[in-house]
């Protein structure tokens, strides 16, 4: 039985695209960066290194797909992957793609200003965008 | 022939504790956090995704094994581990133990306030600790 539960801000903040490596693909909310949010779907779990020997190596696994996939479609000139969770205690990992001209470059975007939500129709072209690039 | 060198930014912040899983294993400069920097020995990557699917492997593990046993030496109650290089573009993966009560928290550690450099008597001790529980 699974009883994952995504955490609320994670919910709140951010757009389901789908499911890989044992988890949540989510889009955040915020159109200044293309920014994915994986999340394990394994309840409890605040560390990567808490994640079992074969989890570990799926999730990384799946960071590296979505990297890899979201730097060719966005033709990003850098990534940044990062698992912090100082504020939101579910195990979740960042997968950013970078601008040179973005918001806070060449700062990290945590806590840089205030997301700007995609407008109805960017949100859905670049959530069935991301499905079929990402994930297929 | 491996003709690697360290990048110039990276070898003037830190100092070298020994090699893991392919990479160099450096501990940064700053007595504000227990900050470790992994970095792969491999000329001209920036991403965590170009390592060769081996390398990944090999390099994720070493993430791993420092990571968990960083939070057990230290106690740290988060860890944050992070792939930016939006600054320094040679590849390299930040493995920083948090706490509640430092400098920058909740907030990521990068560009806040300046380095504290840990003096001789300290960084010697912390080095020896380091290659001990975590390369052992």
């Amino acid at each position: 039985m699974n009883s994952f539960v995504l955490h609320p801000q994670l919910a709140k903040d951010t757009v389901f695209i789908g499911r890989i490596a044992g988890s949540q693909l989510l889009l955040m909310n915020d159109a200044r960066y293309p920014w994915l949010i994986l999340v394990p779907e394994h309840d409890d779990l605040r560390e990567l290194h808490e994640l079992t020997e074969a989890s570990y190596v799926e999730v990384t696994h799946g960071i590296r797909q979505i990297s890899e996939r979201l730097q060719a479609l966005t033709e990003a000139p850098k990534m940044n992957v990062a698992a912090l969770g100082n504020q939101v205690p579910q195990l979740h990992i960042h997968i950013i793609a970078r601008r040179h001209d973005d918001h806070a470059w060449p700062g990290p975007v945590w806590g840089v200003g205030e997301a700007v939500p995609y407008n109805e129709e960017e949100q859905r072209i670049l959530v069935a965008t991301l499905q079929e690039q990402l994930l297929g």
